[in-house]
């Protein structure tokens, strides 16, 4: 595996295989490695002649009092697993060579992004559909590989892959959990034992509210405040949101009748979870999008 | 020559040429060719294997005002000029798929807008690079090319360029004229014999700007008010703009050290014109950028 810092060399790299006719594919990532980013590296090396990871903490996506500063970064770990994960090249760019001066192009995105985690954190899309850009760019990839965790993150860069006509296809993969069911996270970290053990009822809560629409239920208001009840009763954390919107349009829905998600953010002491789950109007799970 | 209508098809000639390792000279134009057209497509005829020229007169970067209705058409002509300049592919998208629904994704410049022709002309280069960013993931250029007449676009392409990352050399190649001086432009049919006439004092007092600078002279107001002057003597147009700028960054400059543009817009009774001369502090033309 080839560690790379420069955009310019990056940009040649990728040019030369372009060019060559290598299918390439691209995970871009924040580091600090869980099973989450390598299955996404894992499918992508199945998937393609040449596998690009990017690490970059992008400081355009942090709000003002967002963990920026502190999110968890381990080069050394991440460049061990990229490499068992079979990847090619692991691209590091620095902050000053991707920002060099204010920019002077922006970019933002009005649509998908007024609900779930976009509502709390104004303009974080706008600095992923940015550095996602800048990153395509560089990398030029066939293929792109995100994780459904964040699944509102995949409906906007969809939305960005159609608006502006990336010759990309963009693959959402199933969210990667522990054996109790907490989804994978970088975050997770900085749990204490006990929310630890509370955080599980994020995903049963999940898995119960799609069991109500299995069951028949066709009313949102009714499953989001299922899920709402049982994270309140069985965790410390503090609700930032429980919602039930059509996907990938991420719009409200009268009754479910369409592919939907049912989405959660719990804010505990020193960190915040996120966990979805999306189904049809049968309650048929959907594991991953393409 | 191919003419292509769909977007779809322009995606997939154009992968399949990038994987064929050919180099794809690409000049985005809103139409009505003239030898200013035609010139930018015979120079990336020389330089690439592939020839793409797109006609989109893009209602994104017209104003409420503006004259996107009455925009000059001919395509029949426009293509006869294409096939004669050596273009392979002529590209003509549909706006109703170029912008399927609302965009969800907008893009806006910030820098190198507030002066010239982008003052007027609110959101105008927004809608600029939004039309290029989808035309470039349409087109995969290796080169683009774009005439000097309109410098501030070239200087906003080339702040999309590097901004984004895209992996594409601009070209920015002189301005034709007409025998008298006058730049061609597709707007020159609006105006009346008389206006004709005077219009080629635009050139010339541009070209007496340079001569100032070339005899020594170093402020830039005192250049900019014999430009207005000669204009508003020898023309029954009203001055839009005078303005002498650092380029490509067109901020102001206090004393004539760098390379410089000078520009102007006139607005004879049904049309606009613009034009321009860029020189070194010593006066030196400076015929195009690379």
């Amino acid at each position: 595996m080839e560690v790379i810092y420069s955009i310019e060399l990056m940009q040649q790299k990728s040019d030369e295989w372009v060019r060559k006719n290598k299918r390439i594919g691209f995970v871009a990532t924040m580091g600090f490695f869980h099973e989450g980013h390598t299955h996404l590296m894992k499918e992508a090396r199945q998937q393609n002649d040449i596998v690009i990871t990017s690490i970059f903490v992008n400081p355009l996506q942090f709000g003002p009092h967002e963990d920026y500063d502190r999110y968890p970064r381990d080069e050394r770990h991440d460049t061990l697993l990229a490499e068992q994960a079979g990847v090619d090249i692991l691209f590091l760019p620095d902050v000053e060579e991707m920002y060099p001066r204010p920019m002077q192009v922006s970019m933002s995105i009005t649509d998908r992004v007024n609900v779930l985690c976009g509502k709390s954190r104004p303009g974080h899309f706008d600095g992923v559909i940015t550095v996602l850009t800048k990153l395509f760019n560089m990398t030029r990839p066939n293929r792109v590989y995100f994780g459904m965790k964040d699944a509102q993150q995949v409906a906007v860069v969809d939305a960005l892959i159609r608006n502006l006509n990336f010759p990309i296809e963009l693959i959402g993969l199933p969210t990667i959990r522990e054996v109790d069911g907490l989804a994978k996270s970088s975050r997770n970290v900085f749990l204490s034992s006990v929310e630890r053990d509370e955080a599980i009822w994020i995903f049963k809560s999940l898995k119960e509210a799609r069991q109500l629409v299995v069951d028949g239920e066709k009313n949102p208001a009714i499953i989001v405040k299922e899920v709402a009840d049982t994270i309140t009763r069985r965790t410390s954390g503090k609700i930032d949101y429980v919602e039930l919107l059509s996907y990938p349009h991420l719009t409200p829905v009268s009754v479910i009748e369409q592919q939907v998600i049912v989405a959660v953010a719990v804010q505990f002491e020193h960190t915040r979870l996120i966990d979805n789950l999306l189904f049809d109007a049968s309650g048929k799970l959907i594991e991953g999008i393409k």
